[in-house]
This record gives structure tokens, C-alpha cells and sequence, in this order.
């Protein structure tokens, strides 16, 4: 018998109802080889925690596919290869995977990306280098259309999604208003990232100052919140506008009863006839083919410092469940990392 | 002293609340030199009643100009040239001008269009080979891009939007599945326009039937009605489906109270994510630069019968009010004109 490794893994034990809870979540501890028979086994440097995953603990329908109970946790990793059968990774490399919330993952090696250390640190390729700048990059640039002079608005402007399309924005020449949750994320929205205007989505004159702020409407609202910002920027939009939805992270913990905040469907479908408004949802993993493009203008901007980013790290893999349970009350600050 | 000629023309009386009701509109005559200093003097042949219409008797915003009360009621005609000091047009000619409900405008000229007899009749100006046809014609290829082999619902089938676009689909490959209002107008659906299914809305079983018809579900849900048809066609969309917004008909006469028929906003963002949906509202206008390719495939199609079109002509300017009045409750069918 070889040796073995003790792989600690987070699974869901039970389908929250609303938002979720620690007893939704179980640590599991497992022995396994250290020699999989797929071939490749790996040790988890960095997990990626996003909002998206709160839609794979629901039944579905859902653009991901749902979790079972009992199953780990799905979702992006960043990890050092510790056992290869495989010719095309060695032992030492650190790779990008979908390999969840676990410890020590075991890999066919489908779908692992390497990652070279000397680029950037190996963290990004799960925040502004990897999925959450992807989605702000091609939403912005494909759904988004920018135009100099426009007008770019923003939600949860501080977050990985966000803090990217405000400063792409800001690239093709936009004025960026960023929104955000306290002043201590608006003063980083503003004066670490540079947007035009932060504002802060909790502050009880927030409505008024969101209109002022945008004396002659929003060209692009990238919406990545749902719920009452929706509410309130919707007025706001101008006549072509358009509405990239990459998220709803608002109503990911249950649709709100009844028609939700702000105007109805018949006016919302008004306005969008008359003001000529365009609505498009999208899934970063629609865009593949952009990916190489991506990473070549992203990768030159974060290297210039034109496009900054800030993470959120928790250590220890006990730590992702409330960390994740944060995230979604929005408590992280910047791309929510857990360290192993 | 010149010759003079009656003007008939019909005004806005008052602001409609709601449905509009013959005292909203005023039939006025009045004397006017048939040599005006427009330089130009037109005798109306057809006048184009049209739902848009409708929205220019609220105060605004809209997409189009607010009428005031007491102002001719706006919209497109066919005219012949009776008097004219113009180089460009003789008496005559035949012309496409936005001149409203008069039997007798006059012009600068600017806007005017030659229309030649011997290539189509000349009302075919105000609908197929007109602003209903083109309407169908960029909102089906432009924002439904439609594939061979796609599903394609059509709201108000029989009418000149929707009549139109089921036609465009079928050259295009799709399948099409047309809504109308009664047996008549579904049999001609089917039956003269050859859509793949007609189904009348008013028919008990219309949910179950719809959903029936569309087994895959929709790819392009052309949206000229909004209301119940809108709640029951929505949920039938399939994932990267467009639903390009050219009319909501059924709430011209004003908003429903409340959040209107069917899921609320919160549940259409959540899908307009899961399958990313593209919303997206156009105006003809917006589309001016695509006339002359509008023109030249449409009077193809037209020409070769593989676009058939049906008039529903109303004789007597004074029977305008009651026609445009039965247009905003369906009760028309076909492309609807005065003929003076």
C-alpha cells in the first residue's frame, strides 16, 4: 500500500432554505493515496469563494449544476501539483482547477491551466486575472459597449466583479460611479481605484445622491446586485442604454415576496421600448474564446498598475463557510480568498 | 385672392384617460389657400393608423413627440401632389409624408418621399413596404438574429408588425408559431401567411396550446403586445433567447395596477441571468440608414408573393376615431388605413 494523504473537504449537508447556515455546511476528513488513480493529486493553495456558488446549493433550474447533499463543494482552486502520472504537469507546478473545497484534490488533469508565478501572484488567476475579471471584462466590453464620455454605474463596486469593470471603464474613457456598502470600501472604490464617484448604498440620503451623481443618467449599468440598487438605478437609465446582468447577489438567498422592489414589470418593459433600452444576461464560460485576449489586455493592465485589485484573504479551510456566508451579506472586502 | 380648399382634419380634443373615446378627438374644417407658403398643397389618399399613435396622447416622456390638445393627430399618409412650387415634386406625384389626419396638408417638402405606383400599390407605403414593415424587418434581423431551424413567437400575427416578422422568419428557416385573436385571424395566420401554427389567445386552453406549440421552447419572442401574452410566453424562453420589444399594445390604454400579469421583476432578472436573455426595446427610426436594404428585400418578397400582406381599410376620414379606437382593442385586421 503507498501513502496516503488526509484530504479535508467541505460538502454541502443540507440545501439552505434562504440564506444559508454552518449546518448546511460539513468538514469532512478523508483518507486517500497520494496516488489517485486519475493520476494527479494536488494541495490546495487558494480557494476561490464567489457568489455564483450560492445557486448551485438550490435545486435548480440554474446555469450551474445543482449540488447533491453529501457532495464537496464546487468551485475555482489554486494548487501545487504533489503527485503527477500525467506528462503534462510535474510535481512543483501550481495549477488553476474547478476542484472545490478540498484539501487535497485528485485531477485527471481536464481543464487544469498552469500558472507561471513570475507573471503575477498566483492568487489573481482566481480574482482580477481569472473568472470575476473575465466576467467584468467581457460583460463590459461585449454587453456594455462603452463609448468615451458615457456614463458607467457600477454596483458592488469594491467586490472582484465590480472594482474590474469600474476601471476598465475608466480605460475606454467613462465616468465610473462606483456603489458600495460603508465608507471605508467607497473610500477605496474612490481613491485606491479610482472611480469618478463612490457612493455608499447605506447611506440614508443614497437615493438622492445616486441621481446627483448622475445628472444626465447611466449609459452602461453593469448589474451584478439585484434588489433595491436595481430599484433605483433603473429610472436612471438613458435613452440606448444597456444592462449587462452578471449577477443578482440581492436575491441569490431567495426571490423577495411579491413583485420585488421599485417599478413593475409593464413599466419596466415600457421603458425599455421607449428609452430603447437593452437587457442581456451573461455567464463568463459563454466567452471561452475570448479568454487568450483577455488575459493578454487584463495581464498588461494589472502589470502597469492601471487596473488595481484588492483580496479578501481567510486562512484555513474551516474558515470558508463563514466566510462564504459573508460574502453574500456582503462583508468581504475585495476577492474573497480562503488560504489553506 | 387664390383658390381655397377645405381642410378636414382631426384633432387631439383632450387627453384620453385610459381608452380613448370619441370626445377625445375634435373633426375640424377649415379654409386654406390651395397655394400654400410651404409651397406645397397635398390631397390625402390613405391615412395610417397605427398603435404608437397612441402613446403620443399621453404627456410623456416618450419616444415620440407629446401632442398638445387641439394639435392634428400625427402620423404617416399617402398624398397626391395638387398644387406645387417645389423643383422636387409635381402636381401628381405621389408622396409618403408624416402629414397626419387632414385631408388636405401642405408641406415644405422635407420628409416627403415619390412613391411609383407601378411598382406596388401605394398604400403598401404605410405597411408592408412601410414603417409596420420595417419595423418588422430590423427588429426580427437585427435584435432576433434569427437561425434556420429556431423557434420564433409571434404576438398580434395577423396585424402588419407581427404578420410581417412570421413571414421574415420563414425565409429565414425558423419555425414559427403566430398568436392572433379569434379563428378568423388564426386561419388566415396559418392558412395565407403559412406560419407553422396560429393560436388564438382567447381560446380557454391558450396556456396549455402555447406551451404545446413551443416544445423546445422559444428562441425569439417577438413582443408587440406585453400583458398575459407576455406572462405566458416569458417562462417559455430558452437559454441566449432575444426578445426584441417593438410595441406593448395592451397597456397603450395605461399601466395594469400593480406588478401586472405573470413573474415580477425579481424572477424575470433571475431568468434574464439563468438563460441569458436579451431584452432589448428598438424603434424604426432608430434603423434609418437600413431603408434602402429594407426596401429592396422586402419589395422582392412582396413582388414574389413569398410576403403576403392584408389591408383593413376604413372609407371617410371621420371614421378614423372609431377605427383607431377598435385598433387598441384588436379589432382590426391587417394593416389599418383611411382611405379619403
Amino acid at each position: 500500500m503507498g501513502q496516503e494523504i488526509r484530504n479535508r473537504r467541505i460538502v454541502m449537508a443540507s440545501r439552505p432554505a434562504g440564506a444559508p447556515v454552518p449546518g448546511n455546511f460539513r468538514l469532512e476528513e478523508v483518507e486517500e493515496p497520494l496516488a489517485p488513480e486519475t493520476g494527479l493529486r494536488l494541495r490546495t493553495l487558494f480557494i476561490s469563494l464567489d457568489p455564483y456558488m450560492r445557486g448551485m446549493m438550490d435545486e435548480g433550474p440554474s446555469y450551474v449544476t445543482p449540488l447533491n447533499p453529501g457532495e464537496v463543494m464546487r468551485g475555482d482552486a489554486v494548487s501545487e501539483v504533489i503527485f503527477s502520472r500525467h506528462p503534462g504537469f510535474s510535481v512543483g507546478d501550481i495549477v488553476l482547477g474547478y476542484t472545490g473545497w478540498q484539501s487535497f484534490p485528485h485531477s485527471h488533469g481536464d481543464g487544469l491551466r498552469k500558472l507561471d508565478p513570475a507573471v503575477a501572484p498566483v492568487s489573481t488567476a482566481l480574482g482580477v486575472l481569472g473568472m470575476p475579471g473575465m466576467t467584468a471584462y467581457v460583460g463590459l466590453l461585449e454587453i456594455g459597449a462603452p463609448r468615451p464620455g458615457e456614463t458607467l454605474l457600477v454596483a458592488a463596486a469594491s467586490g472582484a466583479v465590480g472594482s474590474a469593470v469600474g476601471q476598465i471603464g475608466r480605460i475606454k474613457g467613462c465616468r465610473v460611479v462606483g456603489i458600495a456598502g460603508g465608507p471605508e470600501k467607497t473610500r477605496h472604490v474612490r481613491e485606491d481605484l479610482g472611480f469618478d464617484v463612490a457612493l455608499d448604498h447605506r447611506a440614508p440620503d443614497f437615493a438622492a445622491r445616486l441621481k446627483e451623481a448622475c445628472p444626465e443618467g447611466v449609459d452602461i449599468y453593469f448589474e451584478n446586485v439585484g434588489g433595491r440598487v436595481w430599484a433605483l438605478a433603473f429610472p436612471l437609465l438613458r435613452q440606448f442604454a444597456r444592462v449587462p446582468v452578471c449577477g443578482l447577489i440581492a436575491q441569490y438567498n431567495g426571490l423577495p415576496p411579491g413583485g420585488g422592489e421599485g417599478p413593475g414589470v409593464p413599466q419596466l418593459m415600457h421603458d425599455v421600448l421607449r428609452k430603447r433600452l437593452r437587457i442581456e444576461g451573461f455567464i463568463v464560460s459563454d466567452f471561452e474564446a475570448r479568454e487568450k485576449e483577455f488575459l493578454r489586455d487584463m495581464g498588461a493592465w494589472v502589470a502597469s498598475g492601471r487596473v488595481k485589485y484588492r483580496e479578501d484573504v481567510v486562512e484555513g479551510l474551516e474558515n470558508a463557510v463563514p466566510a462564504f456566508i459573508g460574502l453574500l451579506e456582503g462583508r468581504n472586502f475585495g476577492k474573497l480568498l480562503v488560504k489553506l
